[in-house]
């Protein structure tokens, strides 16, 4: 029987720093304020959106929402990331994602304001996270995998951690942050030839493919650490499940992240942390 | 006995490609120009320094040089950067490095204008490779390892590429454009508990770690790629030699990189055609 690690305990930690940090900078005149972009009517961007403006009400700050029809146009898109980032009361943008075809995805993401990029979507972030230098944030459910290990109590230093998933969002970003604290990554993906051959010999096992319930026992070992970051509709269920095929996988190893309630709030809670953050840095303050 | 693996015959390759470049450029009256940044008189500087200015000459390139001595202020090689960034006729700045400690050395790589950052050191370059899509270039070592495997016909996708070291001009950034080409990537370094266990297992192993002739036959195995980025002195010969011990690794693997000739040659190579490809982006010519 695994250990199972949830998110809230983890998020519980973070928040009550953001929450002390928003409370600073509201005692100097500062209230810290995302703005969200959705574009058309997701049901999961639906969802996010509503728990980051929960959230970011429970912690103090503000949300300024902007929804979109699918028919929007590029130009319109630009007019308004451009309004963000001139916008002084707002200080971080997050882009709901992804966008419908008709609108050229990562030209609207380069026009983030890197200062304003909570959802580490720039290049700046993208070298921040790479490089370990910069002023960049990650993006958030990578940097939600991490913090779960290290909340948990994990030494990522001259660890194994197998990543299986290469999204620039997830799999790429975790690995790149795991290295920075002297872990020994390993990126899978869809190429892959021997996937499980990886996953088996490694202490952690991350998993951020969308291919839900696609990992059984046979990609896990004893011993192992499982950090599930994927999130989808269970063809067995129809309710909502990871990329680890929970019941059989849970048994083997020895802690796993369930979903739901595993990394997701705790997505959110690092959002959180990036708004204040980025508050505190366009204010000139140190937090 | 191992394919010995020289960078020549794939440098030839990449600088008949650079010349038929320049060549057009010339005719419409561009001659391109590498910049090369130099404080002090470190040997192996004076070297890469040379090499290059033999190759720019032979390309039909230009070469501009500044040395300067090791008592120069930050504010100083500030000006200077500033300077070649602001000239028209220089295409790419090179910054030969490490600096003396004296000066703030990111400061300056980050100084540099991106479009001219033909060895891969800025924010901007780094985003290209770890993401794929952008305006940088790679380090031109870390490119250079790429070449010698693609030029040696190896297709990268599906193949577990093993990198021991994780700097950013070599190891991370040879594992990331692994990975842009759909390799399986596993970074090892000082951290790293078991190296010999990763590489033993992987179908190419790339050393990029500067312990000169640090790996023996325990980290091979037959059928195996070795790439070596190295290079040092030997303890032994008193010569110029790689990561891997050549003696006892050749005979095992599949095929081997040496050092000198290996490696070398090629990094010049791939300089020379970022300088040609930088001035045909500056000029808003596609070539």
């Amino acid at each position: 029987m695994a250990e199972i690690w949830k998110g809230a305990p983890v998020a519980k930690a973070i928040n009550e720093r953001t929450e002390q940090v928003v409370k600073s900078l509201v005692e100097q005149g500062i209230q810290p304020c995302l703005a969200i972009v959705r574009v058309g009517e997701r049901p999961d961007d639906i969802a996010y959106e509503r728990s980051s403006v929960k959230a970011l009400d429970r912690l103090g700050m503000q949300a300024r929402l902007l929804a979109f029809p699918e028919t929007i146009s590029q130009a319109e898109m630009e007019d308004a990331i451009t309004a963000l980032n001139d916008d002084e009361a707002v200080n971080g943008i997050l882009l709901l994602r992804p966008l419908p075809r008709t609108l050229d995805q990562n030209a609207l993401l380069n026009m983030i304001n890197p200062v304003k990029d909570v959802d580490g979507v720039t290049p700046i972030s993208f070298a921040t996270v790479y490089a370990g230098y910069g002023e960049g944030f990650a993006p958030c459910d990578a940097e939600a995998a991490i913090k779960m290990l290290t909340g948990n109590g994990v030494n990522l230093k001259g660890k194994d951690i197998v990543v299986v998933g290469h999204s620039l969002v997830a799999g790429r970003a975790i690995a790149a942050l795991a290295l920075l604290q002297d872990a020994t990554p390993t990126i899978c993906h869809i190429n892959s030839v021997d996937v499980a051959a990886h996953t088996r010999t490694a202490e952690i096992v991350v998993l951020a493919t969308g291919n839900t319930e696609g990992f059984g026992a046979e990609f896990f070992s004893p011993e192992q650490m499982v950090i599930d970051v994927g999130i989808g509709v269970s063809k067995k269920t129809g309710l909502l499940a990871g990329d680890a095929d929970f019941e059989t996988v849970e048994p083997l190893v020895a802690a796993i992240t369930p979903v739901p309630g595993g990394i997701g709030p705790l997505t959110v809670s690092v959002l959180m942390a990036h708004v204040a953050q980025a508050a505190c840095r366009q204010a000139g303050i140190s937090c």
